[in-house]
């Protein structure tokens, strides 16, 4: 497989960057193709705004949606834009690896989805009508590419119980996995969690990397969480709401993902 | 009272900066005194790396976390970082107000977060024992100040309701107002909430404005979102989870909010 790793990390020899260069190798060795993008290394451009649009009239006001969709149409979006559509298009597999920092993504890995995540590439695709509200949530331009996190996080796994303090990181994540990913069509896979980085030691690190190394090894074969497609009967459209009789009272993010039938 | 403004949108002739100028018009009619952040006017620089650390040891494995925690007990943090926790400590409100892109605020505004919140002054505070787990979720630098989300999102209202294929609005958001305002301490307002915003004439305008200005005549009183403290009694310590008794059963984000006792 291509796989893209689009890493999130300021210092080449933290945890993360450490677990990215083993996941390089693990990829490697096991004959697949890698490209990294690593943000802070690319000096990647994290604020979207009106430079990206550089051939807009002058003087007219930005519209962070509408002239997207302009550079992205026209072929005259910046060059650091299309060169990560290319991997994005290249790739079967994008790992997103980075700490997770008040309970998201950090800004440069943000900053990287608003900007390459354009308008006819990431949102805006597909057309509306009675029984389809635009390719996304299922269909899209990602579709048949699989997706899955890397992250760390300083706060014990408790704290991201059902009950714990922080959420659950099943809910935390969601956002990211059913908004970003599902959203322009990957099958998103369960992420790979560490927990407590604070307390890393040798033995711990060869634990987290090997267990790292087993997901990434099952890349081509774990299944995907199972998110509900958008224009797949689920959804009353337009208002894009559950239909009755699908998860039948349930509210919230599970909701959206089906529950194996019970046999 | 002194209100702060964070505004992060690129185009002073949108929507958000609009309703930025109407908010800044509005409380000082109403007597308060207003500064506004507008984080692209400001050309704030969003990514968090080893430049925001100037006085670590050349050659050093920079780390995120700890050399946030020096700088800032040093008293050699960037300008730019100084200056904005000033002003929090300033405030007896904050007001973030953006479009919500990718289900979670701009990477500009994440980053302003990343690096204003630094360790000691957003994280990092206080002790941990047996009964504390730090000052935070309640306690913190920015306790008895009040902070309030004005968002705009483009999908509409039902998209974000209960069974919404976003995921709830309540939701999406908290792990903004949980994890990033009542962390350090603030007591959270209820949101306002923009949807829609494709369909925008000067009717609605009207009304919007409006409805957000009744928001702002009321930002001394509005009473917060009820979020549980961490150390007064709700939640097992150093688990970080709700002990039994405490919203018996019941798991996910809306557990953290205290319900009213029927009466």
């Amino acid at each position: 497989m291509n796989v893209l790793i689009v890493h999130a990390h300021p210092e080449p020899r933290s945890l993360n960057g450490t677990l990215k260069d083993f996941a390089v190798r693990r990829l490697e060795t096991a004959g697949h193709t890698v490209q990294v993008s690593d943000l802070h290394a690319m000096q990647w451009k994290t604020t979207l705004d009106a430079d990206d649009s550089p051939h807009r009239p002058p003087g007219t006001r930005f519209d962070p949606a509408l002239d997207s969709k302009q550079a992205f149409e026209a072929g005259n979006q910046p060059d650091d834009i299309a060169r990560e559509q290319q991997k994005l298009l290249w790739a079967d597999a994008v790992i997103l690896q980075f700490p997770l920092w008040w309970f998201s993504m950090p800004a440069i890995l943000k900053g990287w989805v608003e900007r390459v995540f354009a308008y006819g590439f990431g949102y805006g695709v597909g057309e509306h009508s009675d029984a389809r509200w635009g390719d996304r949530y299922g269909e899209g331009t990602l579709t048949g590419k699989r997706a899955m996190l890397v992250v760390t996080a300083g706060g014990w796994e408790s704290h991201y119980g059902p009950r714990g303090i922080n959420g659950p990181m099943d809910d935390v994540l969601f956002p990211i996995h059913h908004g970003i990913l599902y959203y322009p069509g990957f099958d998103v896979l369960p992420p790979f969690v560490v927990h407590r980085t604070g307390k890393m030691d040798s033995a711990r690190f060869e634990a987290v990397s090997e267990a790292l190394g087993q997901r990434l090894d099952t890349l081509a074969t774990t299944p995907p969480i199972a998110f509900r497609p958008q224009n797949a009967g689920a959804y009353e459209i337009p208002a894009l709401t559950l239909r009755a009789d699908v998860a039948p009272g349930q509210v919230g993010f599970a909701a959206h993902v089906e529950t194996p039938a019970v046999t």
